[in-house]
């Protein structure tokens, strides 16, 4: 038997709590021709994005580039919360507050390492979040970039 | 500190094991457009390929139908299982005996439900497995279908 559903307000505490605490998420990307690709990334959550770190020219980094748009998710499968929102690319070496924040939040630094990285930050304009089957009604908590209610 | 990096032989019998184990997956799909999609679904086992089932008209359904292969994901991020294969889609009522196993190893049942539902079989090509950045190197445990070693 599942918890009963959560409410919206909870379901928002919930999930900012769980953007400051959790490190991984699974990014979906796909390329021109419609051939989607997922991986699992470390992430740094500033409060109102999350910031990811991948080879510039890695499957993910191409795909996000070219779509301007990321659809990424934290689990497990039964405390999801899927973020949707615009893509903005940030060549090394742009933001050093926000590179030393993302390495402390993911414990890598892709500053040192001899491959080039490229940081991508998603600003959420949509949030879902649910946790087991009666939770998948009300799991829109932002839409248009706007928390509902 | 990660434990040790497990040898190509620990990593399959601990892929099989998980595949048998586990219930829910992440599945990554796009539309001919490449705007991708993610969601977690649940799955059954049969020893030889993965089976989920989602409402026909549902993005991931027409997403896969369309591009006839899928990259989906075990989690958690620690412990993943990466794998790719072409995608067979199967109508409701077509397989009874698939039907019912899929129904007892996820849990619920498509054929009660009011939507229409599609089962879509996946039939590894490609399998990944690895825990922490150190058994990145030798993910690769399937190539062409063929387990590697």
């Amino acid at each position: 038997m599942p918890e009963p559903a959560r409410s919206r307000a909870q379901r928002r505490a919930d999930t900012l709590a769980k953007l400051r605490r959790d490190v991984d998420l699974w990014v979906a990307s796909a390329d021109e021709r419609g051939n989607a690709y997922l991986v699992p990334l470390s992430y740094y959550w500033d409060g109102s994005a999350l910031t990811i770190a991948t080879p510039r020219s890695s499957r993910t980094a191409v795909n996000l580039v070219r779509a301007r748009w990321a659809r990424v998710a934290l689990g497990p499968t039964r405390d999801v919360v899927i973020v949707e929102g615009p893509v903005e690319a940030i060549p090394i070496g742009t933001d050093p507050r926000l590179e030393d924040a993302h390495a402390r939040a993911t414990g890598f630094d892709p500053r040192t390492l001899a491959e080039e990285y490229v940081y991508l930050r998603i600003a959420p304009r949509s949030i879902q979040a649910w946790r087991e089957a009666n939770e998948l009604a009300g799991r829109q908590l932002m839409r248009d970039g706007e928390w509902l209610d």
